[in-house]
C-alpha cells in the first residue's frame, strides 16, 4: 500500500492542474452575471467527485443554486464522516488591484511560500481547501484504506448566506445523516505551528439607507439648510461606538458570554507578534474594544464594521451636490451566545431610533447565523489533533476564529453532530481580498492530513462505541 | 422700431430650436469621455455670436478648455458691459432619475411652468440663461437699438473651478476692459416676484482618503482588531459639526461677516414659506445652524457638505470586507470675508491632524472661489432693478444667494468693475440635478429685459458721466 505522501508526490502535478480546472471558473454567487459559471462549477465538483471515487455524486436542486451531493458507503456499522464545502467564490473586486486574474489561476512564490503558492479567486476560500478533501477520498479509495462512509455535501451560495443550504438539510435528514462534520474553510496559526479552530462567530449583515431631499439639490442653494444624507449617515455610524470603541446599541452585549480569565490566558499563550501584524497590513497600530488584545477583540469579542459607504458624486472631478441619499452595508460579528436575528432587530429598531429629523432611514436586515464553539473533548477533535500532529510533527493549537461559518451551528441543530473545522490556510492568504492564494504546501499537506482524521476519527468511534 | 415682445414672439420657435441645438451637445467638463463635445459646444457658441450680430468672435485657446470671445463695438466713448457664462454642464448621473434624457432636450408643462419648460442637463445651468444673452444682442442689432459696445467671454469649465479663465484673463486685460459685467447663472424668487442676486457665497472643495490596512481585509479575521476606514472616515466627518451644527474647524469662523440685525431683518421680509419649501423637498424637517432661520442657513452663513462618499464594496449582495481606504468630496461654502484658499489649509490642517491611529489621511484641495457681494447702490444694480420692474412690473428684491460663482471676485480684482447678476432661473429648476430645466416663460423674459438692462445702464453711465 503506497503510502500518502509518495502518492501525493506522484500525482501533485495532476492535483494542482485539476484544482486549477476549477478555479478558472468565476462562479461569484453575489452577482447573477455569472449564474451559468455557478451552475458549470456544480458539475466540475460532481464530476470530480465521481472520478475520485464516489459510488455516487449528484446536483441536487434547491430554490437557489444547487448543491452537489456525492458519497461513498462502505459498512453502515462504520462511522460517518459528512465534508461540507462550497464552490461558490467571493466577488474579485477591486480589479484593478489583482497582480494575475482572478481567474487565471497561476503559481507564484512568495517569502511566505516558498515552494509556491495558487493565486487565485477561491484558491483558499474554499475550492482549495475543498477541493483536499476531494484527493483525500481519490487517495483513500485507490490505496483501499478508506476506513468509513464519507458523504460531500459541497453549496454554491455560502458567499451570500447559504440561503437554501436549510431548506435541502430540512428535507434531506436521512441523506445527511453522519457522525461528524468536516470543513476546511479556515486558517492555521503557520505552516510550522498547526491549529485547528475552535471557535467561530457568529454573523449579522445588514444593508441601511437615509433618504433627505426626494431629489439630488445644488449644495450653494441648499446647503446649510437641509440635513445631507451622507453627513447624517456618517454621524450615525460614528454614534455605533463609544470611546472604548464598545458598540453602544441598547442590549448588544447583553448575551455576550465573558470568556474567563484562565481561558483568556491559555489563549495568550499561542504564538503571535504584533509586530509582524502590524507590518504585514501597513499599519502603525492596531485599534479596538478597550481592555482587549488583538487576538481577543478578533476571536472572543463582537464587533461592528462597515462594509461598504456609497453616496452623492463618486465620480472623476467635482460635483457640488447634495444627494438624495447615502447608503451602506454594516456587519456585525458575533460571539455565543448572541442570536443573530436577534441582534438584526436591535440594530435595526436602534438605528431607526436615532435617526435625526429631516431624514428617513430604512434598514434592511440581509443574512447571518450564530457563533460556535466545538468542545475540544470531543472525539472528532482528537482526531484531528492526532492528524496533525502526524503529520506536522507538533500538536496544532486549538484556536477560536473571528470568521464566521453560520452553518455550523445549523447542522448541530438540524443533524445533531459536531463540526471539526479542519483548515490548512493562512492569514496572509488574503481571502475576500484581491491576490487571494492558497500554498502548494498548505494544499498538500491537507491532502496527506485528512487521510489519518479518518483513520483516527474511526478508531475512536469504534472505542467509545465499545465502551458503551 | 418692432418691440421686443412681439420679436420674441415672432421668433420664439427659432430661438427654442437654437438652444436645444446647443443643448444637445454633453459639454460636461467633469470628464474627459467628453473632451470632444466640450470643444464642439465652443464652437456651436462662437457660430451663434456671429449670428446674433458680433462684429467677431473667435475660439481663444487655453490650458484647459477654449474660452469663446465675441464683441460688438459701436463707439468707444460708450460704455462697454462684459457679459460672462459658461457653456459646459454638470455631470448629468443619476441617469435612471431622469425622465427624459439629459442631452434630449423637450419641452414639457408642469405645474410650476404652464406655459412648458425646457428640460435638460444645461437648459437653466448655464446654457438656457447665457444663450438669453445672445438672442438679447441680436434683437438689439436687427432693431438697430443697441445703446452701447458689448463683449462675450463664455468659457467651459465653470463646473470644474474654472481653472483657466484666471490665466485668461492675466493675459487679455486690455481686450476685456468693460464698465460693467452681467453673468445670468442664479434664480428668481418667482415668476411673479422678480429677485437680482446681490451677494454670492465662497467655495473651498477638497477630496479626502483615508487608508488603513495595505490590502482589503475579511472582516472576521479582522474584525474589531484594526482601523476600519470607513468608520474612521464617518467619525471624522461626524466630528467636523457640534451638536449645534457649528463647523468645528479651527479658525474657520475669523474671518466670518457677522450680518447685522436690522439687514437680517431686511432679508426676513422677503416672501418665503417654510412649509411649501420642505413639502418641496418631502422633508419632514429643514436643518441647519442654530440660531438662523433657512434662509441665513443658505446665504450668510459658511456650510461644509460631504458631495460624495464611497468606500468597500457598494454592489449587489454581500461582501464581508474591512476595505484599504475610504475616500470623501467635500465642499465648504464661504461667506465674506473668508479666503477660500486659507479656508481648505485650515480644513486639511484640521482634518489630517484628527485622524486616529492605525489610519493615514490625505487632503487634497480642489477648487474654489471668494464669496461677493455686489452693491445695490451701483448704476448697474440700478438699471437691471429697473429692467426687471419695466418687464415684471414689480420691483425685484435683493437677496444673497447660496450658491458660488467663483469667478465675480476675480473679476474685481483683475478687470475692476462689478458684476451683475441677473438671474431669471428658478430654485425648482433643479440645477446639479435630474431632470434640470428652464421654463420657457423665463427664458423668453430674459431675452427681453435684458436689452433694457442696456438702456438703462448707459443712461445712468452718462448721467455719471455728465456730473463728475
Amino acid at each position: 500500500m503506497e503510502d500518502i505522501s509518495s502518492y501525493v508526490q506522484k500525482n501533485k502535478e495532476r492535483f494542482i492542474g485539476e484544482l486549477k480546472d476549477l478555479l478558472k471558473i468565476p462562479s461569484v454567487s453575489a452577482d447573477p452575471v455569472f449564474s451559468q459559471d455557478v451552475l458549470n462549477t456544480a458539475e466540475a465538483v460532481k464530476e470530480n467527485l465521481l472520478k475520485a471515487g464516489c459510488d455516487r455524486a449528484e446536483i441536487c436542486d434547491t430554490p437557489g443554486y444547487p448543491i452537489v451531493y456525492g458519497e461513498k458507503s462502505i459498512d453502515p456499522d462504520l462511522p460517518t464522516v459528512l465534508v461540507y464545502g462550497h464552490y461558490d467564490v467571493q466577488p474579485p473586486d477591486p480589479m484593478d488591484l489583482w497582480e494575475s486574474g482572478p481567474f487565471d489561476p497561476v503559481i507564484k512564490q512568495t517569502p511566505g511560500h516558498p515552494e509556491g503558492a495558487i493565486f487565485a479567486r477561491g484558491a483558499c476560500d474554499d475550492k482549495g481547501q475543498m477541493f483536499m478533501h476531494v484527493k483525500a477520498l481519490e487517495y483513500m479509495v485507490q490505496s483501499g484504506t478508506l476506513p468509513c462512509n464519507v458523504k460531500f455535501m459541497i453549496e454554491g451560495e455560502e458567499e451570500v448566506g447559504s440561503a437554501s443550504l436549510e431548506w435541502f438539510i430540512e428535507r434531506n435528514q436521512e441523506k445527511l445523516k453522519n457522525d461528524v462534520i468536516l470543513i476546511s474553510d479556515t486558517g492555521m496559526i503557520s505552516n510550522t505551528q498547526p491549529s485547528i479552530t475552535t471557535g467561530l462567530r457568529g454573523l449579522s449583515y445588514v444593508e441601511v439607507e437615509v433618504t433627505g431631499p426626494n431629489r439630488d439639490l445644488h449644495s450653494g442653494l441648499y446647503g446649510g439648510a437641509v440635513a445631507n444624507p451622507i453627513n447624517v449617515l456618517a454621524g450615525m455610524i460614528a454614534s455605533l461606538h463609544d470611546e472604548n470603541n464598545r458598540i453602544t446599541i441598547p442590549g448588544f452585549y447583553d448575551k455576550v458570554e465573558e470568556i474567563s480569565p484562565e481561558e483568556r490566558s491559555e489563549m495568550a499563550k499561542a504564538p503571535f507578534s504584533l509586530e509582524q501584524y502590524k507590518n504585514a497590513l501597513d499599519i502603525d497600530d492596531v485599534y479596538g474594544e478597550a481592555g482587549y488584545t488583538t487576538n481577543e477583540r478578533s476571536s472572543i469579542r463582537p464587533t461592528l464594521d462597515v462594509n461598504g459607504i456609497w453616496g452623492g458624486y463618486t465620480g472623476e472631478g467635482a460635483k457640488t451636490v447634495i444627494p438624495s441619499a447615502a447608503y451602506a452595508k454594516i456587519s456585525m460579528r458575533l460571539v455565543p451566545d448572541q442570536d443573530w436575528e436577534e441582534i438584526c432587530q436591535l440594530f435595526k429598531d436602534h438605528f431607526e431610533s436615532i435617526a435625526p429629523k429631516g431624514v428617513k432611514v430604512v434598514v434592511k436586515p440581509h443574512h447571518g447565523g450564530q457563533a460556535y464553539v466545538t468542545p475540544i473533548d470531543s472525539i472528532g477533535y482528537q482526531a484531528a489533533s492526532k492528524a496533525y500532529s502526524d503529520t506536522f510533527g507538533i500538536t496544532p493549537i486549538p484556536q477560536r476564529s473571528g470568521g464566521s461559518i453560520p452553518i455550523v451551528s445549523l447542522f448541530e441543530k438540524e443533524l445533531k453532530s459536531k463540526t471539526i473545522l479542519m483548515g490548512f490556510g493562512l492569514n496572509s492568504d488574503a481571502i475576500h481580498s484581491p491576490n487571494e492564494h492558497f500554498g502548494v504546501f498548505n494544499y498538500l499537506k491537507g491532502i496527506e492530513t485528512i487521510p489519518l482524521f479518518y483513520r483516527h476519527f474511526t478508531e475512536l468511534f469504534r472505542s467509545q462505541e465499545n465502551e458503551s
